[in-house]
């Protein structure tokens, strides 16, 4: 099945991005509830709330216990998110006297928006070498081409001849701001969730904070002053600038894909692809991609930002409009990244014959 | 890998349509292209273009030779179509008498875009058969419930009571008209795409038209008087009718999450979901979903309508982004129809004691 | 104060339509709630519910009343709607009599959504006349270039040669298309919407049916079987209507910008615009227009696809953003209907020489 | 003529904002564009490419020569932007010696781009002004309601109670954080645009970093180290801000509105407004309008994404796409903020009797 073309065995030759589409994986997603669950028993115990051979139980049980995708999909279909049915299954594999502590006091956002936080630190860092290595290509191509003289346009007219460094940097300075803004992008969803019910660790009585501070140690994320289950901002700053990266990328296919027309023929792309009906093209398909994908984030950066009127302490509806949302466009800026990064490096300037 | 929560093992038991999403599998769609080339090739026998032999060699091998989808996504990745690559390999298994008559006359986008047609039609009807069961179901709920006396709300206020039947029919009424523009939306993207490369079908001389008629009636299509790669009107309408119908049960699932509330009381829904915090409630998860799919649905209408500014003949840009959207606005418009056939059979309206 | 480019002395020039703006001025707005508001009164008294003497009282008054705009806004901003500050400044210079009579059973929404419906009839007039005026551009264009040769391109690559007469019909069929489809979108919209507080009509006893039908027949609306204010699928309809003409013509002026390029020279824009710094350069501005119009509509159309979302009778937070969204679009379209018309018909197709 | 509510004599009762409109109106654009063509005579004086003279005939005449606004939009209408027709208008009323000076090396986009600087540095003091104001209209309301107890509500079902205090800082926190964000974004486009025809400044010989420099001294802008006509990452991120702004207000709004229904009464609004049908109702208006305004600049969000793909040099068709979508996000956010202030303020929670 492959309704996205992120997750088609074809279509993903061309769109997909297998190194993070596996950070969405349901493998992937399950292994981030799972530590914070090791993490929240590690962490109870430590601050006293049960014996560490609970804890121990707890951790060394998610470890082992094989988990039936099947039944989980079952239970999200009633439940609306995966962790009731998670946990069935994990308390049914553990000892009895673990049973009743593990995920105490926390609710399934926790677990689930904590294991959003941790795939999310990873693609970051994916997505931040790549705009270095677009980049790279980019300061490749101006060492290389960026003394050559090329016509600019300015709507969609020839103006005057500028050198091509000028336009190479106009592709590279963006992909620079975009990689100093990534810093913000990631200390906005670098975090722990945890808040129980509704956002009070009612059930942990003052131990709360000093159990949050242990989990996020461990995981290696910032605890938030205060839970934001229901403050998305972080979420959407990040779709943003998921959107603003693809955006600039779109900008730089679309100027590829213009220079490339036959009759322009300003700059030349190796390798470009066939067509079944006239084996004498080249097809500018990375470049026209990157405005398939720009276009595509621009798009979906816009649910996103719906999804911010999350109403009261959790919202079942914008929730999982963003899960439909954010998964593809992390994926896409992926894809985007390395495609550009290929079309940079195969692209040429014309030189005067 | 399940970047889409409609391919998602787990995620679809709560947002997934299997009988949708199976119209968008790899098997699907190499399947509607393969009829095309199939009927492609009889029809041009049987205009003379070449010999009937060579069309059951073209036939026969279609549905016998194995194809390598590791080989297609490489070739797509390069093509940015999968049909060069797909021709490669089936020319590769034909008698060499019939390789050269395989896809005569034809272009990418006429068997890709035909593909989809066949496809569409199917997800249509389902679609259709899927609206009329809402629809019942909401008739039987205005037969039970419908003398009740309910309270109207406005701006979020209530207002004056009204019988239940009222607000039935407020949901069920956009969805008989649904239904009634359905035909004209199914008229619009159930075609067969014939042009060659850029339309004029220069290769058949003058027997471009009577190929397509043949072509037509064999795979159910209707023949358009021109071929209409870059007009992409019926695409939009379609993206704009799927967004619609959930747009009308987002309207549904937002009311019955409104009516539900613990303080309001006005609706009860059987079997609600549960929660891993608080064992006492029972989440409005189906009316949940219904809300976000309508906003998804909403998000990537507007990206198809920007797919509209298609450039040229052919778009590799444009095109692209409508793999990227409709396959799930089809798949989010089924998963919506089926949740809000089970939540609306789950309600019921509260009764006075 | 121009916020919007449609209403800004400047700006206009370039993206404006005063024919369609005229019909969302307050003074339009008001004129059609006030135009519900009489026939109100007369079909009230023809029914019996009061005596002729006191509708003719309301008719005149409406007519004569001066409005103080000043005040409505303030009343708006509390009320959220102009219906109860118009009621008051109105019920002030009825005689006592009448006072009680005006507005009897409507609710605010009656008034407004039928003064939208008024104007969208006399909008869906002009753009339909726009429409075969941009046809026509286009058919005399093909009847004179027609047969001249130009350059097809597929993925922004010169493919082959194409008689100019495939072109312009590729431009023009979906126009055609459009037309037909705009009977439909009218019917959806020009209805009477009557229905009191909560669609119930509770205060007109057994009369509100016949009343409905007096309105109807009065203001040129079809009555529908039961008032629509909590369904907004018509408003939908149309938006996506609307985006689907200016995506069409913005696929045909993204073509026009292609072929115009410096190196391309397919076509010639005569009177393109002029360059501050490059007083050589003939810009195709109109064509340029028509991209921004269809990009600019088939965002908004996103927003007002989220708008069906309407919860319960009434929602303020929808409606509301239909009001920010639908009159924008309906001019746009007119804009892009006036700038496409124009444009054709200073588009010549290159001779060879 | 009023087709945006936020120009509209009567809707900007609901909807508008006339401190942050006022930056959009003709005056404030064409006063922008003067102070760039100001700035950039004295600087180009300044650094010896023509006398001192000539520039103070410039910059008196920019401050004296009146503007004929209906020739301005004849001149937008062929061009595509104002410049070229103000110049003409300006150099009229310029002594002989002075005419060939105005606007010297400069291209439209320079001072089109620089007005916009200016303005959007004036309304972000604005904005971030009345955040630090909802901000402490919602600590006056902790301080006096925070420790009451109120209901919280997860999936539309009610939880578990919880102090005001926590509710009301899921409001707030988020605004810091915008708060916080401001400086970024501004730093993005607070910034002289100053390039010339193809963005080389090649009519300044080697001065054109020299004329820079001096110019945003004088008009408190940033100098980037290359010109961005074609970059508008700033753009895109500003516009992602004002909708992350209007989101967490859009929040704010839904949870007031769902607390203040009927049945919930968890808060009171004082003032809200009056229905023409049922004068027992006070509905929440300003909590609905938050909600409208959320989504409005969402969906505005995405379309300046879209404008991210500015092709070539200059892109007549997304640069005007920004003009159609940008000021209205502005004023949106300013409506926000300004309802978002008064309604903290009318607002108490319940307290239990």
């Amino acid at each position: 099945m492959s309704v996205s073309p992120f997750d088609h065995p074809i279509l993903s030759g061309l769109l997909g991005d297998p190194e993070t589409a596996v950070l969405f994986s349901p493998h992937s997603e399950l292994a981030g509830m799972l530590d914070f669950e090791a993490a929240l028993a590690e962490a109870e115990a430590a601050e006293g709330l049960f014996p560490s051979e609970v804890a121990k139980d707890i951790v060394s049980g998610l470890a082992d216990i094989p988990l039936d995708h099947g039944a989980l999909a079952l239970g999200v279909g009633r439940d609306g998110v995966v962790i009731p049915g998670l946990l069935r299954q994990l308390r049914a594999g553990l000892p009895e006297r673990a049973r009743p502590w593990l995920h105490h006091g926390a609710t399934s956002q926790d677990a689930i928006d904590t294991s959003l936080s941790l795939r999310l630190l990873k693609a970051g860092a994916i997505l931040r070498g790549r705009l270095g290595a677009v980049i790279a290509a980019l300061d490749a191509l101006a060492a290389r081409d960026g003394a050559l003289e090329t016509m600019a346009h300015t709507r969609m007219q020839a103006a005057i001849q500028v050198p091509a460094a000028r336009k190479i940097l106009s592709w590279r300075d963006p992909l620079a701001r975009h990689l100093a803004r990534l810093d913000a992008a990631m200390a906005d969803v670098g975090l722990l969730h945890f808040g129980g019910a509704a956002g009070t660790l009612e059930k942990l009585g003052d131990k709360g904070r000093e159990v949050g501070q242990r989990m996020a140690t461990r995981l290696g994320l910032a605890l938030p002053e205060r839970p934001r289950h229901s403050e998305r901002d972080g979420i959407a700053a990040l779709a943003s600038w998921l959107s603003l990266v693809t955006g600039s990328l779109g900008k730089l296919g679309q100027d590829l894909a213009l220079l490339a027309q036959s009759e322009v023929a300003e700059v030349r792309i190796a390798g470009g692809g066939g067509s079944s009906a006239m084996p004498h093209k080249v097809n500018p398909v990375g470049a026209e991609v990157l405005v398939s994908l720009a276009r595509f984030n621009a798009t979906l950066a816009g649910g996103i930002h719906q999804a911010q009127v999350h109403e009261n302490e959790r919202s079942g509806a914008a929730w999982t409009l963003e899960w439909m949302l954010l998964p593809q466009m992390v994926v896409a800026t992926g894809a985007a990244l390395s495609t550009a990064e290929a079309l940079v490096r195969a692209t040429s300037f014309a030189r005067d014959e």
